[in-house]
């Protein structure tokens, strides 16, 4: 049996009994942790970092090392997939992720392959064994990959965008070109969680960081489909466990009907959404995580506390049960005071035992 | 009477029966256009042509011009009203709006004034004046302002933000000082739309282009609340007609009921939302503008006719009634090709024709 110690963030998952409200931070091994910026000082670059099994192992220990958090989530960019894919991922200083080789031309998307994952991302899948190893079953390791439609943004545009041009000019003119490339590239992100899982990864989350920026019903074709498609295809079981997936559009709020449907086990949600409506919606056919803004840890600790009782009471109000993850509604700030952080996670766990505590 | 020949923007806000879906485009006099460029490059600067009343209207009638528009929009910039607060706008090229002396200081904020519109807005009501006289009663002119909290967005981050740090960080640190901030602002706001309206605005918008990027309890503290103080405190009627209020919060589609309740007349919806569901939701309390993602505009005429024919047919599936304004779900890009827009106004009217067209 590989089931680690704490395994209340996979029961919170399944929608079974916990006694707290399990805890973990999108982005929770990074810049605000000082330790961090040595680890990557050390390693060079950040490519450098994600690409080196131990020092990657390395930082996603820190904050565990740091915070009473509930889970781990491997170190690893989202553009793994489509560098290797061959389009040449790079960081230019101050700006973010760029392509050397964006998709430009009929021709390159075309000649588009799905990467074998245990060999062009063997560095990912080293990392993970390296770190289960480490956690030596003290919490779960959550693996992860950006959604198709995400990493198409990126392969598209060539780099972030505010408004998403390229992509969605693509989408309404040539279709069937950007389903080549959805397509093509939920194979990849199947086949590379699934290396993840074989590695030692007990959950998956897919970040569909750029989906909200579509039409109801572009997101439905462009995103969401290829979404179900990547659950459907995913390894359920492994060592006598359920693997769960998390799913999380940010911004997809209005759709979480449809997300709860596509047979993932939790949906991800940002601050825009009251997780106690959201109950109501769609009572516990999936697990929910969330859902403060990220944004609240600026604030004094007190402040920080009361916050996150607020996002557990409003979970609460929609009554008992129900699978909580307790989360920011995106990744955290790299300015964000450590020691807030260490407040929030108390009051999670505190507030939520408090909460389960029989009232009289 | 006053009421303009083409009232068809005023009768669907009002939810009376129409031949056809009015439409109009935020930005719709602007860098896409380039008579506008021309315009611009005379006036010398973006603040020089705000601030000329003759240019001012020169721009806001070019639209109307090229396209069978059925409303035109007051061409101003939504940072006037901090702007006549003494905080000193300017632009930096290429870089968007920026204040000289953003709020940083409690001092500063207590010092806030909202401004006499007829005195340091003079401008903008002689612009207001400027354009009814050339409009000669064709269609409908509408006022605007910024919402409240969109306007401190800008006030407190000193420009424009992707986190909105500042801003988030006084509203969790010191809710009182941005409470300050806000109700001197909706002031502001109110007596701005009021002299719009006395000066000749018959239809006011107010573009809370940033609340979306509030959780759901702040949203309606800090912003829902100002809007709602700004519309019960708008001019009702003037000439005899009703002076319709539209009210657009960006990302707001998931709080739609709540910004229904508010009093305004219409509410302004994005691209994520779907009319149809969004009239399911909410029935007819209130009209709904929207909702084209511009990004359609870069696709070829047939395309952009087929997506605006897709926006009229999902608010027409919740059944026959209601009322809708054709516009986009944000303002139009300035690389828009000038003819595709010319497709997209004409595809509005003839689809919506003949949804209106008795079957058999």
């Amino acid at each position: 049996m590989t089931r680690p110690k704490n395994d209340c963030f996979l029961r919170a998952l399944a929608r079974q009994p916990v006694e707290f409200t399990p805890v973990w931070l999108m982005r929770q091994a990074g810049r605000y942790l000082p330790e961090y910026v040595e680890t990557r000082r050390r390693a060079g670059s950040f490519l450098n970092l994600c690409k080196n099994p131990s020092l990657a192992c390395e930082v996603t220990l820190q904050p565990l090392a740091r915070y009473d958090l509930d889970a781990a989530i491997l170190f690893s960019d989202i553009l793994t997939v489509p560098d290797a894919m061959g389009l040449g991922l790079y960081f230019a200083d101050g700006e973010g992720p760029k392509f050397e080789r964006p998709l430009r031309e009929e021709w390159e998307i075309r000649a588009l392959v799905a990467p074998d994952p245990n060999d062009r991302l063997r560095y990912v899948m080293d990392a993970v064994v390296e770190i289960r190893r480490a956690l030596s079953n003290s919490v779960p390791l959550i693996g992860f990959s950006g959604s198709p439609f995400t990493l198409a943004c990126y392969m598209i545009e060539g780099g972030a965008s505010d408004d998403f041009r390229r992509v969605k000019t693509m989408l309404y003119e040539r279709p069937d070109l950007l389903h080549h490339v959805l397509a093509v590239t939920a194979t990849a992100v199947t086949d590379y969680l699934n290396a993840q899982i074989e590695s030692g990864a007990q959950a998956v989350m897919i970040f569909d960081t750029w989906g909200g920026a579509l039409s109801h019903s572009a997101y439905r074709e462009f995103s969401l489909a290829y979404l179900e498609r990547i659950v459907a295809g995913l390894i359920r079981e492994r060592d006598g466990s359920v693997v769960p997936s998390i799913v999380f559009t940010k911004g997809g709020g209005l759709w979480l009907e449809d997300i709860a449907a596509i047979g993932c086990d939790a949906v991800g949600l940002d601050w825009t959404a009251s997780l106690g409506q959201a109950r109501r919606r769609i009572g516990d056919r999936v697990a929910l995580q969330g859902n403060l803004d990220p944004m609240v840890l600026f604030a004094q600790p007190e402040v920080v506390a009361a916050e996150a009782r607020r996002v557990l009471d409003d979970f609460h109000a929609a009554g008992p049960g129900g699978g909580h993850v307790f989360n920011l509604g995106h990744g955290i700030s790299q300015f964000s005071p450590p020691d807030h952080v260490a407040a929030l996670v108390n009051a999670v766990h505190e507030h939520s035992r408090a909460l389960r505590r029989p009232a009289g």
